[in-house]
């Protein structure tokens, strides 16, 4: 186990009903706030009428910025950090799925900052100051409620990037399953893929010895495969939507990389695909990540796809560690197949032309080491093209 | 899954030399501070001298409170207080196990209350502040250095009670497994026996659909089971320390009680027989635990108690509800004595006279119920006979 510093200072309100305390935590630190959300499906879960309730049962103004779609851009953060600025907003209160909480996140960040937005995820560690951020979850995927990253995608040249920093981490979030039951089969589905995929992140790294990291990250797999084909089957299922809408906080709130911290590999590669094709993030992913794991698969490694195979999907112990692994693998495409999900990003409308110019952005931004393997701008082209 | 809030703001640093960060933390706060300890162990394990070496680098005055025992007495809370006081202390720092950590808790309340600290602890909630508290933690067992609790004895009418309250939570908490390397066999299982203790009192419970709590808990019982024994065989081995020690602090940090709260058994069972023998909590927790679950189990609930001997203990699934559940509660009587632990409670020297008292000294403080029984004093009377 690798040393680590664990903090975590999110307060966290589960369960039904429990946005009907937004305006007394709001409260403590402000009576103005900016209320980012997406569309009209807030309208239709009940949540935007919830949170407007609670807000102004304590005497709370209400800026409202609307419209942030998914993979949220740099545009609809500069208009809310203009409202923010103009008139002096002293929180933000994201009320969607991840891309409206990211959207806020730099948002409150930006409102703080001298200058435009972009330049603080260009020039990392430049953000000195946040607006408190209060976040009503309608969406089991990013578990961006209780972290301090973000995603962000420049609409003007399609870059993809990520940033976090400790003004980013909500002070509350609210987060009642019931709001999800109405979230499509799709968007269930993708959903599903982003926690699974956050997970294994974390899971595939070469650190030795956090065997509790591994128990708890096999049980939020588990807890996907188990509920995931539920919600599916029956959206209005209270266990399945609870429990995977709590697996998405606990799959990236610091728990699972504390002590086995390791480079992320499938969401770098993914990242510049959906900045090109405005896919469904944890589409792009399912799509990916078999394929990835299979190109990376050797038998320095097997063991660990073995564990996998053995304890998340319960491969039967025969063979040798590369038969096992492989199952594992099959397994996990299959389950993803099973939920409605693309084995191939070509089903995504995702174009083959582009392969080089993505790998490309894969490292201009972040230093890639690629996970297990070292790898080369043309291991990922070919990434791309075994899941093409 | 139940409706919860969870909040957890305590800092961990985790790992070899963490504990060379103290003193810029504790600086946030303070200039003064009071470190307590117990006997000579923190200082033959290094911790001692790292604590004081880093709180003097960053120039701060170090008051010291030594001799905290082992289930810790009010008159040490007493003495604490009185040195804060008379000190204008602005911090507090435990050196030790749960007991010095549980010790200085409640010299950090009492120190900012006007009066006996036995009188908060009776008159619960009318703690109104605290100072801030650090720990560096030598022993891997009651998760005191992640949560707000603490247990303390009033060495003059032998009870034992437990409290909890904000101001009781740590700021700051330093774990550093090669602490541990030197703690004896016999505090190793009880410690070991202590973690599963915690994780089971939240396990066993009647609340439905919380998969997720479930498998955190189970992984953490794994942990327990896999790592125990190589400690006690291998006790530099930093793998099963490192393990042991984080899954100490993760069995009480209210995760796993998070949407799956249930009242505590055992716990409340033991704690008059460690108020009124002085034995190690750990070791009374191993001699009451498996025959209090014989006492309870049913046809009821014997599929709980099924799914723990399946997924924790690898029982064969072959038989009824009944045949697993009882050869789950077996195999975990068969691994706590091979850690070394006594079955009964007469090989800890308790008596057997006074066992109407104990059972009615579980009712007088705490609002009991037995877990997944309703007991009467009776009950409890039977499950102590049991034990003996």
């Amino acid at each position: 186990m690798n040393n680590f510093v664990f903090e975590n200072g999110t307060k966290i309100f589960f369960g039904k009903n429990v946005v009907r305390n937004l305006g007394a935590e709001v409260g403590k630190y402000t009576r103005k706030v900016l209320l980012v959300y997406g569309g009209k499906s807030c309208k239709l879960n009940g949540s935007y009428k919830k949170a407007r309730l609670s807000l102004e049962e304590h005497g709370i103004e209400i800026i409202e910025l609307s419209g942030v779609k998914p993979n949220p851009s740099i545009s609809s953060v500069r208009e809310g950090v203009k409202l923010c600025k103009e008139n002096g907003v002293g929180a933000v209160v994201a009320l969607g799925g991840g891309s409206v909480i990211d959207c806020t996140k730099i948002i409150a960040v930006g409102a703080k900052y001298n200058g435009d937005a972009w330049n603080f995820l260009i020039n990392r560690d430049s953000a000195k100051a946040g607006l408190p951020i209060f976040t009503v979850l309608t969406l089991a995927a990013t578990g961006s409620e209780m972290n301090s990253g973000a995603v962000i995608t420049n609409d003007e040249t399609n870059e993809k990037f990520d940033y976090a920093c400790q003004y980013m981490q909500p002070k509350v979030s609210f987060l009642d399953p019931t709001f999800t039951m109405s979230v499509s089969k799709w968007q269930t589905a993708a959903g599903t893929a982003d926690i699974m995929s956050h997970v294994m992140e974390q899971y595939f790294g070469d650190v030795k010895g956090s065997f509790i990291q591994d128990k708890f990250a096999e049980g939020l797999l588990k807890t996907c495969i188990k509920y995931g084909p539920i919600a599916l089957a029956d959206p209005e299922n209270y266990e399945a939507r609870s429990n995977l809408m709590w697996a998405s906080s606990l799959a990236l709130n610091g728990l699972l990389s504390a002590g086995h911290a390791y480079p992320w590999a499938v969401h770098p590669i993914e990242h510049p695909v959906s900045g090109f094709y405005d896919i469904t993030h944890g589409a792009g992913l399912a799509s990916l990540t078999p394929n990835y794991y299979r190109y990376v698969l050797n038998e320095k490694n097997a063991s660990r796809f073995a564990d996998f195979a053995l304890n998340v999907f319960d491969v039967k112990n025969i063979g040798s560690d590369m038969d096992i692994a492989n199952k594992g693998i099959d397994a996990l495409e299959k389950f993803f197949a099973s939920l409605g999900l693309p084995s191939k990003l070509r089903d995504l409308k995702v174009g083959n032309d582009k392969f080089e110019e993505m790998a490309k952005q894969v490292y201009s931004r972040t230093q890639f080491k690629g996970g297990f393997a070292e790898l080369s701008i043309n291991d990922i082209v070919c990434i791309y093209k075994l899941s093409y």
